[in-house]
Formats: structure tokens, sequence, C-alpha cells
């Protein structure tokens, strides 16, 4: 048996990241997108907001686990785009990287759907809605509550993912936390549980382009049509452009007011010297 | 003390592991099975949804640190189902595997029926049911909701199994993942708990059939009567069957989608190249 | 000041570790009792059955930080009783561990009082009772549930205590379980949660005669009187013996189960050989 | 982009430790006070008591990742007052250290005002009020129950500062708890989350002046006005007060209890014969 597999090996670098990218986001999705599917289709019975957060929380952590050996697990057009933008990924395979992210979201979507299609069937009564009692596209992708005008949904996911950025950028640098390299998707996870206690009752944190767009693409082509992109006063949007600028500014933060600071290692002083100013190459990013 | 236990020392390995799973089955049940009786008889007010997902979650914990280091912690027919398919595990040892895991989950089902018996008879009035308000036999095995369909059942387990194989899979692979090998059963545990969070609402995520089918056994003995495999449509073969069909579904798709793709360390390319193509031993699994 | 406190230094090494199990249990009832107060008088407002689990778990892992480095935080006089019949222990120092641990519990007792004073007295309206609607006892101590009769909760106690022993000599176990040493206090603490969950509702998990007995002291003669000794049917001394019987049993289990059937490491195989069957003098139990 | 950044380059110790903090402190105030305005705009639907416990607990946990590397992550002016009385710690330090703690709660107060401006607008009606059925203050600072007398508010912030400090002492306490290091900031938090599970209900476990007293600062002048200072009686000097005796006297009772008397490891014994009893150098706090 492990001998037929091995047959199946692909030796590409790219497609073995695009791969683990793909499956880290289905992951996430799966879990995260059903504990949304099992409070709402039990009407709060079997979970609350809390296993909701949990849910997502512990979807980061395995789709971490799953695929930060090969890709460093981004799991996040936004997290690839800062990496990219800090120069620790190359920008070459930022569309590629976004592009399975995107389908390991809808695939996992559909998956959901699949798993709760009795249940979501017993709970509607078969019509699939956007919004009203009995709405069902909010267990694929967020939208805004009613209360929330488009800036305060603008500012709520720049000021979410930018928290992200700061929770991972500090968790990852080795000269601050100090964490130890294995139990880093556990609090990834962490961060993105406090995330959905502390900033997911405005527009329910996507915080995520790929998470948000790959669920909603495949609500829009499973029968939930055209709302899921009108609901919300076309919120669609937001979720994929927000986190990006987001990303950028919780890197700049972080950047400005603490890792540039710290002073260099020896070893990185000397290289410096060495190359007289020449930029270090990229580490690679976790 | 020590002296006299010392006699009672066993040194046949195939013994210790068969003890060691059913000590690991018969902690995981005891503590799941607990959380549910807890929930169930106290009408939700010492529990809920949640601290049954943590009641399996830290059972299987638990019930792996109690046998890793004999058996390496199965606890599952379906895992040493794969893990045989996959050439980790001797074939030969599967039958005695699956048969003290039974065991293990049929005398942890017995212990929370008698740690829970006053509680049990002042909850039901002394009538042991499998279905009505009152019904207890939930306490010990998975019955499907009732919108459930037989096929949405199947699908159920087996998505929720391969999930389960996808985690424990990526965590166990050293070239991805990288956890603390002491850390392994915390997030063994985390991954059910997100499953349980996730995946329970459908019909109990069972996902292992010894954990049904062992206390399904007891109670039919103890009192529920036939009922117990009527119930639910003749549900009780489903989650024995699907779960075994989700963990080889879960294991392919990791093992093509990540693991088979790993280049092979120096060690492994030189030891092929000797070997000439013989495949590496399998190791031992976790 | 450091210098002025290391004028205080006792070296006696019996009276550094009685005081370490005092702080320890003393912290384990603090956090305990204290979420107990908690929900009680708030009516469930902040906090629910899951907090208080969780308060003892975390009281429990926090009592273990504090005081394993000196004492071994064993922070129960059934777990110090069994480490003796096991012979990892003197038996003589078995009572100054009991009698500090008793203290610790009675000190931390008081300290909740006194901290949820005005709270006891706005909820109970200046009446302290150990039973009806407004009864605060069950704040400090341990009171069985209407229908549990004497021998189900001795049951219940002597089955939590095994299974709380289980898991602690599992984590111990260093040929089994290889958890990272510095994590195991957060490992009791799950242990301690898991068993809140799933064993919890007939009597409320005392598992330690020191918790128990301590905090009853206490209330007797705070103002809660005789009530506190006769409630529940003379409940007073199940959770004092059937934890100390419970403690045993698990450990033999363990025992018999998985740890005597190891096959001894080759330094243990070559010193048993020397010593002509001498038994390895006690390991430091943790 | 790095080269640009590395331009930006802070090389003052000082400024970089005061930068850190006032991050830590902002990490910690944003998810903790935002998971208070979640719970309190969403009327509870979106979250619970425990999910604030929660908030502030991982708040607590990532603060301490951002700036441990750099300032030894206090983010607490009574925690850095007893390291000072310690002499762990400069007192010179001291001043800075309080202002930039207090500055980025203030920053955080104010981002969780903007990020949830919408929220609150819809909850109150637009009236900003300290007191009543919709009041928001307490979002960002704390209030005492209505049962809560002063003294029982001192003796409450004086307990509850002391159990913090014992525990975060006992965790750094290399002798004693052996926690490997990368964990300490996931314990802490673990701290708080028990601290909030057991001593929250009475005025809400502020145990941290900056904590309490920046966003005070913030709701008087972004509109809540002079009754943040006059409601429960005059109460906001009591969180700034109280806390700093209380982490003296855990300070006090964990030295005495168990520090002081571990024996001297070889080099300490050597080092003290050497220097004639001149006090070791302040070890770098944690």
């Amino acid at each position: 048996m492990e001998k037929l597999l091995r047959k199946c090996q692909i030796r590409n670098q790219l497609v073995r990241e695009c791969m683990a990218e793909c499956l880290g986001v289905y992951i996430l999705i799966l879990f995260g997108c059903g504990s949304v599917a099992q409070v709402t289709t039990s009407q709060e019975k079997n979970g609350h907001y809390l296993s909701i957060n949990l849910g997502f929380a512990l979807g980061v952590t395995f789709g971490i686990f799953a695929s930060r050996g090969v890709s460093g697990a981004h799991l996040n057009p936004a997290v690839t785009l800062s990496l990219c933008v800090l120069g620790r990924h190359p920008w070459i395979k930022l569309p590629f990287y976004v592009f399975f992210q995107v389908v390991g979201a809808f695939l996992a979507a559909a998956t959901v759907a699949l798993q709760y299609y009795d249940a979501i069937q017993a709970f509607t009564g078969g019509e699939l809605t956007a919004t009203g009692p009995t709405a069902t596209a909010g267990i694929f992708s967020t939208y805004p509550a009613d209360y929330l005008s488009l800036w305060g949904g603008i500012v709520d996911q720049v000021i979410g993912t930018a928290a992200l950025l700061l929770c991972v950028l500090a968790l990852g640098d080795q000269k601050n936390g100090s964490l130890p390299d294995g139990l880093q998707p556990v609090l990834v996870g962490a961060a993105v549980l406090v995330l959905g206690i502390s900033m997911g009752s405005n527009c329910g944190y996507a915080l995520n382009p790929a998470r948000d767009f790959g669920p909603r693409l495949f609500t829009y082509i499973a029968g939930w049509g055209v709302d899921v992109f009108r609901a919300g006063g076309g919120w669609w949007w937001v979720p994929i452009v927000a986190p990006c600028i987001g990303a950028l500014l919780g890197t700049l933060i972080y950047q400005l007011m603490v890792e540039v600071h710290h002073p260099p290692t020896f070893q990185e002083a000397k290289k410096e010297v060495e190359l007289e100013g020449v930029e270090p190459e990229g580490e690679k990013p976790t």
C-alpha cells in the first residue's frame, strides 16, 4: 500500500505547497463552518456562540498542523500578502496560494452542506435563504449585524485582522516570544479564539478573504442564489478588501513597535557587515 | 508492595498491548459517557453539550496517556484498521486489538451505569428506555437525530472519521507538524473536541466502532433491551461500518495530498538506494 | 529586601514540605471554592457549573506549580496514602502532610468567606444554612444530591478517586506517557476538569479528604453550625473515607494493567541483578 | 520594505521597553474590553461571563507574547512595583513603565470604542451612561456590585492581586515549577482566567491599576462624563491602590512560604561565599 502511494509522489514544490494550503483551509472551514451549522440547525441546543469560536480556533490549529511543514500554513490571502510585502514570501507564489486557499474553502463549504443536508432541510423546510429567521447562508459566510454601517464594518475588519497579525507575528518572533515551535499552531488557534470572543459580534470576524469568499461562492451556486452577494447592502467585498488592509496595518504596527528594534544577534551583525548593508535573505515564514 | 506487584509481571507483548488498549478505551468511555450521564440526569443543570464534547475529548487524551507507551494508543478499531492497511501495524494483531477495545468500552459503560444508578433511577422513575423524554440509552451509545436519513447518517460518520484521521495523521507526521511528542495526546483530544463541536449534531459523533458497540451491548444486556438495536431504524450498524470507511478515506486523502510528497530525508534516501527499492519497515504508529 | 527575606530561611526539609503542601492546597481551595461562591451568590449570572469545574481544575494546576518542587505536590491525603502504600513516600511524613493539607484548606475557606462576605450576606439575607434555597454551605464543602443513597455516594467517590489516580499515575509514568515534566500540573488539572464534567453530578466530586474536611470544619466554626455535619444523612465522613479506598483501587488497577509489565530498562535490569533481587529505592513521586 | 523599516530602528533600551509595555497592555485591553463590549452590546447572545474571562486571559497571554522579550512583560503597575521592591527591577524605570502601561490601556479603550461605535449606539440609543440598564461604562473599567461595601471591595482586590502574584511567582520560580519558558504566557493567562472565574463577581477583578485607570480616563473624556469617577461611591481609586497592596502581600507570602527556603544551588552557594554575603545581582524578571 505504501509502495502504491509512493508512486503518486509529486516533487514539484509549488504544487505541493498549493495542495497543502488547499487542505489546510479545507480543514479550517470544515470545522469552522461545521460548528456554525451545528449551532444554527440545532437552534443552540448543541452549541453556543462560544462553540463556534472554538470551532474556528481549532480549525485553524489543525489546518496549520496539516500544512505548515510544506507551505508555511498561511491559510489566509491577507497573511500571504503581508509576508510578500515584508519580503518573506515570493510575490510570484501569491496568486497560486490565494487561488488554492479559495478552492479549499469552497470544497469545505460543499462538504459541510453535504454533511448537514438533512439538518438544513429540516431546519429551513427546504428554503435556502440569506436573511430571515431560518437563514442558513450565515453558516457558510459572514453577514453584518443589522446595526452595522458599512464604515463600521470596514473598521471592524481592519482592526480585527490587524490584531490577528499582531498576535501571529509576536508568536513567530523568536527574539520576543520564544514559544516552542511545535506549539505555534495551538496559539495561533488561541488568537483566533480570542478574536471571536472579543470581535465577533459586529460581522462575524471573517478576517480572511478566502474563508469568506470561497463558501460564499459555494452558496451562490448551491441554491442560496444572488442574495448572498446582495445581503447586508452588498457586504461581500468588505471581508475581502478590509482584511488585506488590516493585515498590512498590523504588520506595520508590530514591526515599528517591537521587531525592528531588536538588537541584531552577533551572527546577524557580522553578516550585515560582510554584505555591506545588503539585506539578509527572507527567512522562512511560519 | 512493589515487590508483590512485580510478581504479577506479564512479559508477553501482545497481552500487554491488549490490556493497555482495554484500559485506554475504558478511560475514554468512563469520562465520555460519564459526561453524557451527568448532562442527561441533571437535565442540563450540571453541564451542557459543550461539556459532553470536553468529556470525550479529555477521555481520549487520558486514554492515550494510559496506553500509548505500550500499545500505541489506537483506542479505535477504525484507526487500527487504517494502520494495518498502511502497513504500519501487523494484521495479525487486528482482531485482538478490536476485541479488547470493545471489552474496555463495555466495562466502562457498566461502571458509568453503576456510578449513575441512583441518578438514572431518579430521572427515569426506573424505566430504562431508548426513546422518549426520559430515554437514557443515549448516555451509552449514539442514536441519530429525528431528521436524519440513513444515508445522511452514513455520510456524516464517513466525513467525521475522515476528518479525525486527517488530524491524527497530521499530528503524527514529523515532517509536517513537528509537535512535541508528549503533547500528541492533548491535541488528539482537541481534535475530538472540535469534531464534537462541528459534527456532533446529526448522530452524536461515534467515529469509533468500539466506542459505540461496547456500550450498546451493555445496555442491551442491562435492561434497556432489544430497542437499543431497533431504535433509529436499526441504526446500530452505521457507527460500526461507516467509521471504517471514513478512516480509510481520511488516510488516503492525507497521504495523497501531503505525506507521500515529502522529500525523503538524506537517511531515508540512502536506505532506499541500498535496498534497491525495498520498502522501509513500518514505523511504530502513534 | 531580598536580604531581609533570606534571614527567614528555613532549612528543615519537612517544615518546608509542610508549608508547600499547605500553600498548594490553599491555592486549590481558594480558586475552587471561590468559583462556587461566584456561581452561587451571583445565581449563575457570573458563571455556570462548567466554571466551577474550571475553577477546581486550574486551582489544582496552580496549587501544584506552587509546591511540586518542594513537596511533590500531593495536595490530597488520599494521594499521599497511595504513595506511602506504593513505597514511594515515607509513612512517617503521612500525618504531617495530611495535617497541613487540612490546614491549607481551612485557611482558604476562611479567605473565600472573607472575600465573599458581602455577597453571602446579600444572597442569604444573613442566614447561613446548609440546606434550603439560599444554602451556602455548599460553597465550601460537598453535599450529596437528594436522590443519592449512602452506598451510591460511596461508590461514586471510590470510582471518581480511582479514575483520578489512573490519570495521575499514567501522566507520571515515564515509560508510558512521556509528557514534558513542566506540563504535568496542567494535565493533572485537566484530569480534575474532566472528573468534574463527568462525575460531579452525584455529590460534587470531593475526591480529596482535605479539600472537603478543612472547609467543612471552617463552616462549622464560622456560623453554619452543626448542620454541616448532619446534612445529607451524616454525609461528611464519606468524602474522607471513600477517596482513600478509591485512590488505592486506582493505583492497583494501573499497576496491574500497565506499570508492572513495563520491561525494565537496561539500567534497571543491571541494578536488579547486582542487588540480587533487592528492590530499587522509591523514586521521588511527582 | 525590511530595509525601510530597519531605518526606524531605535536602540535606546528604555524607549524599547516602554513601547513594548504599551503594546502589551494595548493587546490585553483590546481583547479584554472587546469581549465585554461583545457580551454587553449583544445582550449575552454572542458570549457569556466565561467568554469575558477568556477574553482577558488570552489578552494577557498575547500581551505577554508581544512584549516579554523586550520589557519582561509586566503589563501591570502592581507587578512592576513588586519587582522593584524585590530588587529585581530598577526603581528608576517604574514611572516610565507605569505611564506607558496606562497609555496602552487608554489607546486600547479608544480602539474598542471605535470598533463597537455602531453597536454601542444601537444598544444605548446614543446615551452613554455609567449606571442603569443600558450602562456601557462597564465595558471599559470596573464597577462594584450593588451589595459591595468599600471595605469589601478593597479586601477583594487585595486578595485577588495577592493570588495573581502567588501564581505568577510560582510559575517563574525555576526551582519549583520548572515550566518550559515559552509556555509561561499561556499559564499566566490561565491564572487570569481562574481569577475571573473565582473572584470576578464582586467588582470585576481589575487587579491592575493601568487596566482600570486608562480606560476610565478614556470614558471620562469620550462622553461618559464625570460619573465614571463618581459611580460606586467614588470607586475609581480602589482598583488603583488595592492591587498594589495585594501584589506586595502575595509576593511576601510566596517568598516566606516557598522561595526563600529553596536550598541554594552549588553555583549560588559558591558565589555567595566569594562575595561574603553580598547579594547576587537582580535576575531578569519574567
